[in-house]
């Protein structure tokens, strides 16, 4: 997953699981510096930078702030509206591209995100209740750099929400609690009301889920997966399948509707 | 899945699903017996077979009744208490078994069960959780015959439980609406409760589970699904890996506690 000298980019939102991640890597000796996402999702992004900001400040370690309105001229509801879909599609859009793209401009070798136990559960869950071949294919805890995209990895897989926030209440690490009032009501939360349900009566099936399908499942997704045919976006120069990578296309039309 | 003229048995419990297949086989011009099994879980299990006889009586349609107790020499609860172990795996066992050998003792092509769509997706989702390849490998509508054992079809699986409550009300069909009460708690129900979760959220995601999974997840678990070693129980003839097979281990256990 992680290999001395890595440098690191840690995707932090200043909830529970990002700080743990970055406090833990940083404690093994890695070279991790954060990066912060503004979405402009109100109160609740503002609070976001704020808890990431002061994490950083108190241990002196570097974290690059990018702001989605500042820099690309839209923000998360924004985008949402004009497109007329769920914000979190637009969300994680955002994310995957501009995590990505900063760590190539910055010199980072891998990005790594917080996802813990539950989040993984859920992810498999809903990608296991559409078959989707290509989600499945992909799944996994690292993913390789491939030509434009840096390496991703999720160290915290294996710990439960319960187990981040027991480590960030024990290492004194004061994180943001609430939930993003956009992702109130979506699928993901559904599928881990649904997984907790389950895990009530046979705890341990969570954990049972996502180890067997890395064990048993996984490779039976991967070999038929085909690799895709990617040129370089003429915007921003990220790798892409169509004429136009996807962030550039819903920047543009985000901007549209604004204007 | 069935084509004139196969003669199937039906396996029925007297509940809305087992009676609308029966009921359905037989308007579509099927010959289509009946075989109720009396479990010996009290006055659940005698109610059951009441239901089922009245039914067949009320029609004319054969219905063949076995009961456990009177001609094995056990029951449900007695095997559960005597392999200390969940009732429902017993009762599966049994069923299995003896739908199977009876089918092949009458001359009967194939076993048709009442699972609807709810029970399908539920035991999907257990498969699924668990990784099971094996039973993966088995989750299908259709299971071909092969030596030893009959054609199983599953000619509701579309349906959800809902759907077949409904048939029963409009065919004035009288079936019993009691669950079963030693499978309250059991993680099946901790399954189906689970995808209702998601179903409340996002109608028709069992449905699509379901579908998905024999469009495009079945064959990657079918293939590699060695054929079974298999030999004549010494003491039943019914086909198995072990030296004795599984109803015949579980009669001699349930027999010796007994005893």
């Amino acid at each position: 997953m992680l290999q001395p000298p890595d440098r690191v980019l840690v995707a932090v939102s200043g909830g529970k699981d990002s700080l743990a991640c970055w406090d833990l890597l940083r404690a093994l000796g890695f070279e991790a510096d954060g990066m912060v996402l503004g979405l402009g999702i109100g109160e609740y992004s503002e609070e976001s930078t704020r808890y990431a900001t002061a994490f950083a400040a108190a241990r002196g370690w570097p974290l690059h702030v990018v702001d989605l309105r500042t820099r690309f001229g839209f923000d998360v509801p924004g985008a949402a509206a004009a497109t007329r879909r769920a914000p979190c599609g637009a969300c994680g859009l955002a994310k995957r591209h501009l995590f990505n793209a900063v760590a190539i401009e910055e010199g980072y070798d891998v990005v790594a995100t917080g996802h813990n136990l539950d989040d993984e559960a859920a992810v498999l869950l809903g990608n296991v209740l559409h078959w989707d071949e290509e989600y499945l294919a992909r799944q996994q805890p690292v993913l390789p750099a491939t030509e434009g995209f840096v390496r991703k990895v999720k160290p915290l897989v294996r710990l439960s929400e319960r187990e981040t926030a027991a480590y960030c209440v024990l290492s004194g690490i004061d994180y943001q609690v609430e939930e993003c009032p956009m992702a109130a009501g979506n699928r993901h939360l559904a599928y881990k009301e649904a997984l907790n349900v389950i895990e009530r009566r046979s705890p341990g099936t969570k954990a049972a889920f996502v180890a067997g399908f890395l064990a048993r499942g996984h490779r039976r997704f991967a070999a038929e997966a085909a690799p895709p045919d990617l040129r370089a976006c003429p915007s921003c120069g990220a790798p892409t399948t169509a004429s136009e990578c996807a962030f550039c296309r819903l920047r543009a039309r985000a901007a549209t509707a604004r204007g």
